[in-house]
């Protein structure tokens, strides 16, 4: 399998939950300005024609696209690390859909993506942060004596922790407002996983953004 | 079940899922402006405290939010009906997923929450039909020569038959720039579950509608 990636971006996810599961991948970086790979210079548009990561292709060739469908097939491709509730937990799994539909719809697409922007107008930024604060508020609650989402870690923690994660590039958004966030940010930076993750891909997001600056 | 909706909103996509599984749940009117049951004036928020549409709530009381959860729910519920490929193909439900992801965030959140918003202000939408016009392109090649999004029709186009249906809506969308996708929305608008589902809820729309200039 072949999971493509950029640093930070939603595709870190996928790469905390090949680490969960003891996985080995290829990795491949795709540079988000050039759609290209990196190391190769390879055009990403085939893989996936609307050009953002994360793809998972598979041994066969096919690709999935998508990350909640990616993480949902990480998690079933590797059951014994038990990163969803199993597939006869019914109401386990529907709840896992919950969580990644309100993190990828609520978190990563309506509040994170337009405040992410260094080209978004200032009018975008700010009707976004006000429109979404409430989602902030309900997970907040949400997480009130809890360490995961679920009972225990699943991917829909690798998908928020990498989301929350980008809190660091959004002065509109203080987690101090909401500290069962915050500490679930933390406790999830310390996880070896995630920990190891970002060791990997803050200096690959460092290069990025030089060779922005260069072109 | 239960399944809480308002009018015309991503809820009907279950209406048309429900109606495909030939299956008789309790269809209960929220209000979207006074976040209450309308038929009782009971609070809503209780269901779902971020108070949007739709929840569903199960026979033992448990309440799943997020469409994408629940339409897949509703497949499992009733399997006769095959509203999704069958949990032994594993490949075709992370296909499944895949879709509901792009047409949930990409489409719904993305593209189509901002153009709806009355409140919008005009920047944003004009930020949102620049940003997001490359997904409607790229679901009018997908859509070229194919009936439905996966081989037969599923729960995934329930979803984006209601969300393609909001176009009417959007002076910022021209679907004759799409034509497979335009051609889809007619096909759809025409299979008896989806025109049942029109048929119910525009006049309640305009019920709401109607509340609304009173209030």
């Amino acid at each position: 399998m072949d999971l493509f990636f950029s640093p930070l971006a939603c595709s870190m996810s996928g790469r905390i939950a090949l680490a969960e599961a003891g996985a080995t991948v290829n990795l491949i970086e795709v540079d988000p300005i050039t759609k290209r790979v990196l190391a190769s210079g390879e055009d990403y548009q085939p893989v996936n024609p609307l050009g953002y990561v994360p793809a998972l292709r598979l041994d066969d060739g096919t690709v999935l696209t998508e990350n909640s469908a990616i993480l949902q097939h990480i998690a079933d491709e590797y059951p014994e690390a038990e990163l969803a509730p199993p597939a006869s937990d019914r109401l386990g799994r529907a709840k896992l859909r919950q969580w990644l539909s309100f993190i990828s719809a609520e978190l990563h697409k309506g509040l994170m993506t337009p405040l992410l922007g260094d080209q978004t107008p200032a009018e975008v930024k700010a009707w976004t942060a006000g429109k979404y604060a409430s989602r902030l508020a309900h997970l907040n609650e949400k997480l009130a004596g809890r360490e995961f989402l679920l009972d225990k870690f699943s991917v829909a923690d690798a998908y928020l922790a990498t989301v929350l994660n980008w809190t660091r590039a959004t002065p509109e958004i203080d987690l101090g407002a909401y500290p069962n966030v915050k500490a679930y940010l933390e406790r999830m930076r310390a996880r070896p996983s995630v920990a190891a993750a970002l060791a990997t891909e803050i200096p690959l997001f460092r290069a990025e953004m030089e060779r922005r600056k260069v072109a």
